[in-house]
């Protein structure tokens, strides 16, 4: 089975990269992943941006931190194939994992979001994902950790080593250079990266977002403009395991 | 001018692989520079640990927030090459830039830690940066940039883009794959990654370190043993400005 | 000289109070400050909030971290007597101390933030402080802490015990039961307390209030309603010291 | 019943002062509950601080974010009546709620900690509590919340509110002046404040305190010595609910 991870799709750029892109990637994976946080202007999903991402190809579209940014992620996520962190307090609508069939074989998709600096208190990401896998019968398993801290991304990765196929980190929106294998055999990147424009701080305006960090005062948040890059991850899942991991980056032309 | 940094060098298997890669590249470069903040059991700077690396071939040792870990740093910082970060408050021993002499040509080398999620408060890095970037006379300048956040790294890269030869991030302890060029010139890296062993959580025993996220509870924190990496990056500064930035990454033989 | 400091004014409660207390309290005091950070719903200082603090007494209004949640805040500071945290950095519009002669006698009042947990990085508060306490002359200094942490707040008391008259400290809408004198003579009080709603999580609706840590999911941040209390804190200034330090609480008739 | 509830007891003096004051005041009261976090040297509760909890008068002691900061609290509180929040992790040693029987009514004890800025990531504090009220049987209910943020422990307070007798919070180590009712009937104060050294930022020497927050470098800790303060608070459980809650102060003689 022949996974696409991509990740944080971010504003317009990061719609129009997916558009541009995906399609001709599309037939050459089984299962498309997209990471659509940020996919309307930066904050949240709105179903114009959700609906961009599945007609480029995404089986499954995924959030995080922005989850509820947009309010049409209230109805969107009753009805469609789309995940919130699993470790949200119960009530929380939607769901945190999502099972895909493919020629036979159950693929269990997960996200959960870590504790560390992430301005929220969500639930044990490690005592809650193991929940969910325990309970939920897959052949594989892959498990996205939407956070912050290297330290703990690793973390969960040891945690959960030779027990999930693999496990993909995203939020930072810098594509890490560690995509490999932990000591028990499940694949590891600590970021993905983000989908978005190139000329921008993750993902927002240069010149806003600088504002901000020099006035130390409130600034507009403002998505970037310009030329986008893509960053996802392949992965390979077969005789029970991931055998490939492989980060892949295209940039709009010029 | 060739440039070696090297990244966060963590323990014993840190210094084992500096030891063990350095002295070969050596002779490929003009200038190497090592963050050293790790090197004493992951927390400090010893002088073993400093004297290891010197042997090794580093003309600038840098630290970062474990830079007082070990009290020998109190001393060595006197007259050694050793930066701590520039924006600490006044009276702080030691000093944030050095200037080293290449061929007739001055190259200015800062550290400075980011304000996010660091656990510290230090001064501004914008403005405590630009005041040594005016009063120091340099042909070339490289900005270490030791922070958590990679919006704080970027903010700091745009904001010095086309005023500095090369941003290179550090703390992270996990090399980013987005190495390359802001729009006014200035090399990028959000981080160049750690100097040390491979199964471990950023440096750390994977074993302590699961035990505190699981447990909340203190923990011994105990450095991981066995195979290293090294990471690093290469700069070619010439013409007045960086040409090429090239991560490297050497792993030790099993 | 007798002062009279107002805690947090939060929203149309708040407000009321002031309007209702305050006048009856003017003629006993020759300076009255008020805190005004929350005046307008709870986010920020209107112009319309800013008149009414006025004209119930207010000789000079304070702000703190949401100093410029309302925009009216940008034009008022320019020419009113409105104070934001002295330790912003260079550029910041406003002033962050003010000085009042009473009866010949020079009043200095500044507000200082804290840095520890405020989610903002503004400048050393003690070095920042000290600078403007050294050069401008005075009488009598007043110094209003806005944070969160009660040792950032007694270490900046004991940092300048016997060097200013009274250090109050603002923004945990708590009022402290520490009013009293440090060693060597400034009186303290670690936290005036809110002028608000009595039933309310710190001046904000209950039931919203609630929901954010019972959903961790962004709810709308509403102020609350009802009867208000008033948080203040009196202080007699003389001799060149200050000699009594008296906190204030009045409720609203039911 | 007559309860009295001793805040965060901080080091030798604030050992002494429970020593010379708790039992005469020990014969006025049913039950005494005593915060013991920071008994040994400001971090942790050894055994001979317990012991000396005990011989003063305590009839129960709980902890906080030190718990675990002394060693033989592991064996402590295998088997002594002492508790650490409720909203640790599972498989956590010790208990996190006590049953005391007076006069035939069962008072339920709880502990829980706060999760902003405290630097832990512990359960919601919310649900847990709200599991331990439904599962165990009583008459009466104290919560003590270990917590930093004022919002975080009103939230509690009004979640509460009508089903548990008082909260009182504790780890601020100031008093606050807002004991009082909820509007159904739950007893509350943010704070009861610390008993230890009143010349101190928050139980530390106030020199080694400071100089942390002036050189942002790691500095020894150490527990001020000097004359003590003890806060507590006394609550009249009757009729179903509580109706008296009065903090107490007392300074030891000069
Ligand atoms: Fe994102
Ligand atoms: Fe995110
Ligand atoms: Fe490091
Ligand atoms: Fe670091
Ligand atoms: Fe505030
Ligand atoms: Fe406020
Ligand atoms: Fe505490
Ligand atoms: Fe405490």
């Amino acid at each position: 089975m022949r996974v696409l991870f991509v990740g944080d799709v971010f504003g317009e750029p990061g719609l129009r990269a997916v558009a541009l892109r995906l399609p001709d990637l599309r037939p050459h994976y089984d299962v498309v992943i997209v990471n659509g946080e940020n996919a309307h202007q930066g904050k949240g999903l709105s179903r114009a941006a959700y609906r961009r991402l599945r007609q480029a190809g995404a089986d499954l579209v995924t959030l995080g931190n922005h989850a509820w940014d947009h309010k049409d992620i209230y109805e969107l996520i009753q009805t469609e194939p789309i995940l919130r962190a699993l470790n949200y307090p119960p009530g929380t609508p939607g769901q945190g994992h999502w099972v895909l069939e493919v020629g036979g074989k159950r693929l269990l998709v997960m996200q959960v979001m870590g504790q560390v600096e992430m301005g929220l208190n969500l639930y044990d990401p490690f005592r809650t994902t193991e929940a969910i896998l325990q309970q939920v019968p897959h052949d594989y398993a892959i498990l996205e950790v939407h956070a912050e801290a290297t330290s703990e991304k690793y973390a969960l990765g040891y945690y959960f080593d030779g027990r999930i196929s693999a496990l993909l980190g995203t939020h930072t929106h810098v594509p890490t250079a560690d995509a490999g294998f932990l000591p028990r055999g499940t694949a590891f990147q600590c970021d993905v990266g983000m989908t978005g424009p190139i000329h921008s701080i993750i993902g927002g305006e240069v010149e806003s977002f600088l504002g901000r960090f020099l006035t130390q005062r409130p600034t507009p948040f403002r998505a970037a403009r310009g030329r986008a890059v893509l960053c996802a991850t392949e992965l390979v899942l077969e005789g029970g395991r991931c055998t490939r991991i492989q980060p892949l980056r295209w940039e709009e032309p010029e």
